[in-house]
């Protein structure tokens, strides 16, 4: 089933790339009438969220319940280290639960981990957090920009976002709409570097 | 001489992506300690930006002097359209003046065309616009990523930005400072797609 409702997690000191790269892609299903019916939220962990830079975004919302969502989007960031070990954030992303479709870029894989949903999967991160994340995982994939386990899709550092929100177009809404977006975007560099999960 | 002060224009319903793919790249000139002494500032024409598709920024300042910064960047979106014929807008480019370096990505073109800035140049932007630059520079370049001509670098659509943010940093810091940003950006993708203006 392909999702109607899409929540993008933001926090403190996010990297903002990893975020935006997949939203430009996964905002066009509705910009771009693949099914116009799709919605997303920004969803903040604080009312006003200053990236690793200086960038201040405002989200939807704080905290909002994720009982309608069913595509979660988790990016990465230096915040992620302080957010491993927030109850509240934990105890939050866990609501979740074991059946709807979550993704992670960067070290957002870090905060996937610690909320429990890596323990049996293969997943990857940044390069520099692989060690960070391989207690939280079955195996750290290293040689892929994109490991998908079903339920849970991990990507790559910053630029792989793109990748990522690409990859879940066409996993969600089909080959044609990735190809489609992707031209919209001027995106050239989508090719033989996803993994996709064992059948 | 590599810019020390760098300013990023924001407007309403610019593409996000347009601005944040190069950010991602120039911001690690300091963060990554390049050059820790460079500094950036988020202007905004107005205080709260709001995108294409709801997220809303705050800028650092609203229409702040340029006379301090050394390069200027400006992205895309459909809000270029109405800023066209903003007359605000376009004296503030026009302060700008002839000899510091400017870039855009997507339809930010359409902005710098409409200041003047194109009239004896060849130029690039989204390929859904390219009849709209034809007007306002000597010719479109459609089969390039990126086109160089001095002063003004101008890049094609939205993913572009990745591209160009890349470009810049090989520009005024060198090929090592450009590598060691894409290997911490995992970005792969950047390769012969820029073009040099002639020599």
């Amino acid at each position: 089933m392909a999702p109607k409702r899409i929540a993008f997690l933001v926090f403190p000191r996010l990297t903002f790339l990893d975020f935006v790269g997949a939203y430009d892609a996964l905002r066009r299903i509705a910009t771009m009438s693949i099914d116009p019916a799709v919605t997303h939220r920004i969803i903040g962990t604080e009312r006003r969220i200053v990236d690793e830079t200086g960038l201040v975004l405002t989200p939807d919302a704080v905290y909002e319940d994720l009982g309608s969502f069913d595509l979660l989007y988790v990016p990465g960031g230096l915040g992620t280290r302080t957010l491993m070990n927030d109850g509240q954030l934990l105890d939050y992303l866990g609501t979740w639960g074991s059946q709807r479709p979550l993704a992670s870029v960067c070290t957002g894989a870090l905060l996937l981990g610690r909320a429990g949903f890596l323990r049996d999967k293969r997943a990857t991160t940044h390069h520099s957090a692989w060690e960070l994340l391989r207690p939280l995982c079955r195996e750290v994939v290293t040689d892929r920009r994109i490991v998908d386990e079903g339920q849970v899709v991990t990507a790559g550092g910053v630029a792989s976002a793109l990748d990522l929100g690409l990859y879940l177009v066409e996993r969600f809404w089909g080959v044609a709409a990735r190809q489609t977006i992707a031209a919209q975007m001027e995106y050239r560099a989508y090719s033989e570097v996803c993994e996709r999960r064992a059948p």
